[in-house]
């Protein structure tokens, strides 16, 4: 499977992704999920891919050529874009390209066409823009209220994104909460594995500037890893345990205003349980 | 949907439990998932149900009178199994009867026959045993390494059961870990409602003696809910930020030791990126 996040900020763009891809348990591998299309000072665009890798392998080939036509002009490119919205047309045309091409072989060997995207960056003399692209080419874009994209296997690692993000939230601090993000995912599902790729964008700067890889030495991934993991249990262990018997705690467990009835115990006719 | 959590402890069973039940977004109602067979200082049992609620509906209706095949002897029914073990048979038994029933017609429909239960209990001169119900009726049982089951919607809360259960996890401390696996579920995934089941079985008494319905004017669960999302904010804040320019970090996010290549930027042939 595959574990991405996209996050967009006020302050700039975070983009983590895993690089595990298995066909079955027994068949995993290390295939990267990132790459950045830029021209410094003048574009930066970052995308993520996860689903069928044959299908995310071919759109990130096809979309350094794919052009769509626009009327007269010269056909848009994602290097000639001028907005973020083209650009992310031009890959939605690079999926449907490689629909067109596999998508009916794969249809009689009975595997889904799947393959989603997280695709963001910047043109010069635009705000930034983050996109979800889905399978059949169409996209949707973050918004301040909902300021980040997961694909993959996103259950595991949303809670934390949920509670502490916001288009406020510092850069460094949303790098942070993606790899807790990401911590909780590799725990719970084996079919998203290290090295991650780490980036992270700040608003306005037209060029990738801060990069990292972080494979199972990363001083700082281990920290959040051990860290993260013993604090939870120190402030689960802080809250109030439930009191069942005391009427006079803080926070009673049983109280006499909840509407529904207790629920329903059943006994052998000759044993009537009320 | 739905989700339930059913956990064996040392010291006892903690078994929690929602009750929303949807046909699409707009189709949702409330119906109790968790019911109790018991006869007391004799058998103490509890049923949590998810999947389609007509097949569990039928399940548990059946549950109570269906006889299982004992040789010349009487049959075995959940009312007078020796042991935990031959009551799960029973309880296999009653889903593939109503497999027989409405199996072919659901599959006629192209309706998967789709139910899964987590049950437990207690029978006089037996350990307490917990086990979760496959749709063919086949069961599996929790023990020391993996001491409880989630059924329904998961995912959201499985990273905290991971991280605080074991065996020796005293039992208010589990049902609090359950309405914390709850609260995140809640958040996250709208087919999972209000209001809850909760029931904790102390090892060796034989009847239920601690259950409550909570909704959502019940303190405690307030409490876990404002609480929790406030501390583990706290907790996230106190993690140091990455550190991406201080080789002085005390754990710094960029190194020289790792074994993997910065991932792949590419740029228009005419302007290379190294």
């Amino acid at each position: 499977m595959t574990y991405c996040v996209g996050i967009r900020l006020n302050a700039g763009l975070v983009f983590l992704s895993d690089s595990r891809t298995n066909a079955g348990l027994d068949a995993i591998s290390t295939f990267r999920k990132m790459i950045v299309y830029e021209k410094p000072g003048e574009r930066f665009m970052t995308l993520l891919s996860a689903g069928n890798l044959s299908i995310s392998q071919s759109v990130r080939e096809i979309l350094q050529v794919e052009k769509l036509a626009n009327g007269d002009d010269e056909p848009i490119t994602i290097w000639n874009a001028t907005s973020m919205f083209d650009a992310a047309r031009v890959l939605g045309s690079a999926v449907r390209r490689v629909y067109e091409q596999d998508g009916p072989a794969l249809k009689a060997a009975g595997i889904d066409f799947n393959c989603s995207m997280i695709f963001g960056g910047q043109i010069a003399g635009e705000a930034m823009r983050l996109f979800l692209v889905y399978s059949a080419g169409n996209f949707i874009e973050a918004t301040r209220e909902t300021c980040f994209f997961q694909i993959g296997e996103s259950k595991y690692g949303k809670p934390i994104l949920d509670r502490v993000l916001t288009p406020t939230t510092p850069l460094d601090q949303a790098a942070k909460c993606a790899l807790v993000s990401m911590d909780s995912t590799l725990k719970s599902n084996l079919s998203v594995g290290l090295p991650l790729d780490l980036l992270v964008y700040e608003e306005g700067r037209l060029k990738s500037d801060r990069i990292v890889c972080i494979d199972n030495e990363n001083p700082y991934f281990r920290m959040i890893h051990e860290t993260w993991g013993q604090r939870l249990r120190e402030v689960f262990e802080g809250i109030d345990d439930p009191q069942w018997d005391g009427g006079e705690a803080a926070h009673p467990l049983k109280t006499d205003t909840g509407r529904y009835e207790p629920m329903r115990k059943i006994a052998r006719p000759e044993d009537k349980i009320v």
